[in-house]
């Protein structure tokens, strides 16, 4: 498995260019690729440009809709739900977020809840959109059922997202985005490419016994909620799990638990759907709807240096706060490039054939 | 180490009377008795009246005023801080719950973040309090720091637990109400009394190893965030730690990281406090704010047959819901009594010998 290094603005106008050809319209375009991008960036790989051909066969398959027509369903002043017209997520999420500041500015937080969307990339990019308000941003997704309960042999949840910016002052941001999982896919998706075993706590095989086989979910399989079992909380991540389906689902009208669509367009849909797509959640609340902002950013920034600044354990050069992983990698990949292994090289170049273009 | 059962009328008086000694009100009494016992009944021994001498010493270390002056610090529509005045964490939770149910009755939303505070008892009662409301709750607060984050040797978070209350139709509500750790401290206390060791996974030494000795956190060790270590996903517990710190502590102005005032009145307050006492934070959300109540509750009541009925793993005879243990143990204990183990009762008696009142 080799690594080709492409740079941002060449992925971004390609990408531009399959999402037109997908009958999106211009700005769409535009949004879908920045939005899906940032995921590579940050080096969420699993969530970025390696799914662009994934889109394009729900898109073929008539699970999206390129020209949605997004619409409030109901609202208060401070709390709404969208029907996302089976549009992109990538599209569908900024704009709810949007509504959400809009609400936030006016009346000091907004609550935004999806139903009939699809894939939205990474959690991360919406709740942070949040951030140049000065705004707290929280967002979160659905998607369809690989995690397993503690105790249940079946699975029920997806890897269902988290993701918390907080603005501060001085220091960089706070940005937690976190799958409710031990493991994230994408990370077993990798120890499937080359062959390696699972970590022991990541996944279940069908009759719900701890295994180290990464390929145990084609045959019945589950990832394990974050904590790996229920002597080390697992149950903790089931409650969080369901909180995001729960947020995204019920609430809005979305599918739920077992009935979320899966991303494979050769995936059958699940049967007796009680809902329209996936759903996804956004909140967003003024700093300064609690204390002058000011205030808020110089204890916020007090904050982050302390965990900064905390002594590392042996063989570690420093502690990190939740998004300075992501915000290293961005800065790096930004002038140096970002590497794609071969098939999703392949994928794109199949991609450029279909639509004669040029990657 | 012996049991001794109690009827839950019986410690509820006790409590009044006790509070009532140390200059609470009579309503402040009977609201922080009821607060308090809310963890006896449901299974949350550690929690509950184990702690009542505690507060009192808090008390007599002038940590904790009797007679408190809630006031709202700052808010728009949908937020707002309090000051807790140093009040019982008891009364002044439930009084910022209203708060953010009042918020929400009128916009849709309500957030409240608490400083100048103390312990609150279980987070879940206070999330519990929007479900009469047709609202979900949520409750969280920080904690004296206990728990290293990812690769750290110092501990710079609390326990700091969420709780998530969502109501439903015709079946039990969804109740979570976890500390963001992988153990709670009070299972890790269980272990002590007995001499057990802890499950590896749970604490690390001074060092920031990896021990299964359950006494590590007196020479300098630390509890583990959710997830145990990095390779299980403990970054994911560290950051939903920090973020119930940002929002109980940072919005509001109270105590953070490792500033937050202990609840052993014997242990010395941290030097150079940023903020006062410790923080919480509440929300309430109308579930008709998103859809007609009526849909949002049959979807639930369908997701939670869904899961209830989901096939348990051998060994197990049912998969439960968040919330599902602690109804159980609420249901038993207020028919049976609520078991105490024998230094509890004692340290209770003590209570009754200071105050010349009868257990």
């Amino acid at each position: 498995m080799f690594l080709m290094n492409f740079s941002y603005q060449q992925l971004y106008d390609f990408t531009v260019q399959v999402f037109q050809h997908t009958g999106c319209s211009d700005a769409d375009a535009h949004l879908a690729a920045k939005v899906l991008l940032s995921a590579d960036l940050r080096g969420i790989d699993s969530h970025g440009i390696a799914r662009l051909s994934g889109y394009v066969r729900l898109w073929e398959a008539g699970r999206i809709n390129p020209m949605p027509e997004i619409k409030v369903l109901h609202e208060t002043p401070t709390t709404a739900t969208i029907d996302g017209d089976r549009g992109l997520g990538l599209v569908v999420a900024p704009a709810a977020m949007r509504i959400a500041i809009e609400k936030a500015r006016t009346f000091g937080s907004g609550w935004v809840s999806v139903q009939n969307s699809n894939h939205f990339g990474i959690a991360g990019y919406h709740a942070m959109l949040a951030l140049q308000e000065e705004m707290i941003g929280i967002a979160m997704t659905n998607a369809s059922a690989l995690v397993a309960p503690t105790f249940s042999k079946e699975r029920l949840l997806g890897t269902n997202p988290i993701a918390v910016a907080v603005p501060a002052g001085e220091e960089a941001p706070f940005v937690a985005d976190m799958a409710t999982t031990t493991a994230a896919n994408g990370k077993l998706e990798i120890l499937q490419r080359k062959g390696n075993d699972a970590p022991e706590g990541w996944i279940q095989d069908v009759d719900g016994n701890a295994t180290s086989d990464a390929h145990a979910l084609k045959t019945g399989g589950a990832l394990l909620p974050l904590g790996s079992d229920y002597e080390h909380g697992s149950h903790k991540g089931y409650a969080l799990g369901s909180v995001v389906d729960i947020f995204s689902a019920i609430l809005s009208g979305a599918n739920f638990g077992p009935w979320v669509p899966p991303f494979p367009a050769y995936v059958p849909m699940p049967e007796n759907q009680p809902g329209k797509g996936i759903g996804h959640f956004f909140g967003a609340m003024r700093i300064d709807g609690f204390r002058p902002a000011q205030d808020v950013k110089k204890d916020m920034d007090h904050w982050l240096r302390r965990f900064r600044g905390s002594t590392p354990v042996a063989g570690q050069t420093k502690v990190l706060v939740p998004g300075d992983p992501e915000r290293r990698m961005e800065a790096e990949r930004r002038i140096n490039g970002i590497p794609l292994l071969t098939p999703v090289v392949e994928d794109l170049s199949a991609l450029a054939n279909k639509f004669k273009i040029k990657l």
